[in-house]
């Protein structure tokens, strides 16, 4: 009987993998089961209506034959000055990849800067899928765990103290925690990466959402440029998560050869999906300031619950869609109660060791269910913490 | 300075691709300069208005968050429906994979099958993409070179002699050269990767383009569903090339392991272009045959005209929307050929060496224009090849 390779199967190792509770979500809802699901991370919105008009348009004009495997020349131009103009980076494009979605561009990034067995370090904790598109492009992942304590940032001695790397894959805002990383702990991840002479992989689909400091994307740190690969996406930004439009962005030979590799892959980006992407980016900032203002309300009105009380903290955070809890008080492991709170409330939250080692003891809520839902929820999960309490 | 892995420099080597008179085609055409481009694998129509709308309706409807990575459960299951009706093999949802185009299944199946370094046996003359496809799953292309006078066929001996492989990778209705494997070629494949206990990948992307004979999926083989995987996609066979939407067949617990790879690459295909797949298969047959229908007409018409020379001469072909000629009475090499008819009539083909090693002396000529442009370029071609014999 033939089998399929050792590497597919690698991939993602079976078992405890992080995603029971989500599953078991999952299951709830295909029996019709009511539940108050705080573990994905996508809007509670569609993608805008002109949006998708503008898609219907171009598809109707004609654009559905291929289109350049790297991207039409007008997106390629309107994300590069879209980058140019929120880091200050020169970027034409040259620069720019367009590719089906961030994940693709982090597959494709690490497809280019590692051969097979080459070490990559991540900070713990990491976006769920971080491992496995280490493994599937061949490489192997290091964590670097983090602490609660450090706000779940890395610091410039562990930083130093690891071991050696051909790429450091950052996520700024961080998904799982909300954590921004401020110039600091950047210049840190820049100088780990510049020591081994490695790639520094940022990941940054959630630069829209930062509520607390400022986005410091690492490209534009003195020197970077050269050897940084930006993962970015109209996912969150612009609730476009299922279009799955994203960009890489890197030095332009490095790009042109990473265009290749879409030859051999996707083939490229559906053209009406790219001018939809277009006009995406034409609405400008207030557009996506819209977008993203109400996880900023949600978790305000959030963090305003968790001061009335003393069992659950919130890790300091600044962006994304999520807040990162401290549940140890309750004195359960964060997968005992996401268990339990699916159980008896019908509320599903993710348990942070679903996201590497560093997060035991806290869960990650969603804030993507509109008030009405989130806050009777987040109360429940604040007395059943209290409950819990030894 | 940071550099770019090997692996990635290595799956497209650098120097004569094969590439040289499509990329002069289109700088000539970038410059506004009249050409007749028979290069090209795609319709001269566009994606067809009812299935554009299907797309809108359901993107207006929702459709645009994330949808399933393995393929929306309707979709999935029309595909299953499809295949088992065109094959005769049961086929349920379980043993379908939707991707962004048969390229990504190739290079999914070929993750999935291949460990690194792998030896892969593919039929030379071959889709330009294969061998690239190889090495970016890591394995190593093996060109089995085919004759002309064999009609571009593998034969069973020359199957026999060939060294170890993982994979056999197929392709009928074959691109470039439209032979369509009868029953004698598939069962000599499938003997090579049973005798190998390999993978055999079929291509089958032009299954709805065969003018002589009928298409055997070597999957429908006896034994051979267990060890078969099948690209199939909407691109040639409802005018959908751009919308990235195709598929791969395989064991169903093949299928769900290959599943993991989409997590880790493209995340899914978006639900509106998966509803739009949907009404496309909808239409059924009749739909089908009228967008293959004018490759047949066009095809018969230039075989008629070869009937009236003597220098060129078609290879026995039965399907696909491309001419192979022979034009070595020509006295030219082929990419001699190609390049003084575009310098000297502006009329772009593909010479034969672009496709491997076999076929050399021919070149491709692609049905891809309303017969009033393709005819009159087909006379000169042939008149061009009269005038350069020797």
């Amino acid at each position: 009987m033939v089998t399929l390779s050792n590497r597919l199967r690698q991939i993602s190792p079976g078992g405890e993998d992080g995603w029971d509770i989500f599953n078991r979500a999952r299951a709830l809802e295909a029996q019709g089961i009511p539940l108050t699901d705080l573990t994905v991370g996508e809007h509670d919105i569609r993608t805008h209506p002109t949006i998708l008009s503008a898609m219907a348009e171009a598809a109707h004009a004609g654009q559905t034959g291929y289109a350049a495997t790297a991207g039409t020349a007008d997106l390629r131009a309107r994300i590069a000055a879209r980058v140019s103009e929120r880091t200050q980076v020169p970027t034409t494009q040259d620069n720019v990849l367009v590719v089906p979605g961030a994940q693709m561009a982090l597959f494709t990034a690490l497809m280019g800067a590692l051969e097979p067995g080459d070490p990559v370090l991540i900070p713990d904790p990491y976006y769920a899928t971080y491992p496995g598109t280490v493994r599937a492009a061949g490489g192997r992942p290091v964590a670097l765990v983090t602490r609660p304590k450090d706000g779940f940032q890395p610091t410039r001695a562990a930083l130093e103290a690891a071991g050696d790397a051909r790429a450091v894959l950052v996520n700024s805002p961080n998904n799982p925690t909300g954590a921004v990383y401020g110039p600091e702990t950047m210049h840190a991840l820049a100088d780990a990466a510049r020591d081994r002479d490695a790639w520094l992989i940022s990941d940054e689909v959630y630069d829209t959402q930062v509520w607390t400091g400022a986005h410091q994307s690492p490209r534009a740190l003195p020197h970077m440029a050269d050897r940084t690969l930006v993962a970015g996406s109209l996912s969150k930004s612009h609730a476009m998560t299922g279009s799955r439009l994203g960009w890489l962005i890197g030095p332009a030979d490095a790009i042109a050869e990473m265009a290749t590799l879409a030859t051999y892959t996707t083939y490229g980006v559906p053209g009406y999906i790219q001018a939809a992407g277009c006009h995406a980016l034409s609405l400008g900032a207030a557009f996506e300031a819209e977008i993203s203002a109400p996880f900023l309300r949600r978790r305000q009105a959030c963090l305003d619950r968790l001061d009335r009380q003393q069992v659950v903290r919130a890790i300091p955070s600044g962006g994304a869609m999520y807040l990162m809890l401290d549940i140890r008080g309750a004195g359960l492991s964060a997968p005992d109660f996401a268990a339990r709170l699916l159980d008896q409330h019908r509320i599903a939250v993710m348990p942070g060791d679903s996201f590497g080692r560093a997060a035991a003891g806290h869960i990650r809520v969603a804030l993507t269910l509109p008030e009405t839902r989130l806050l009777p929820a987040f109360d429940i999960i604040l007395s059943f913490a209290e409950e819990m309490r030894p």
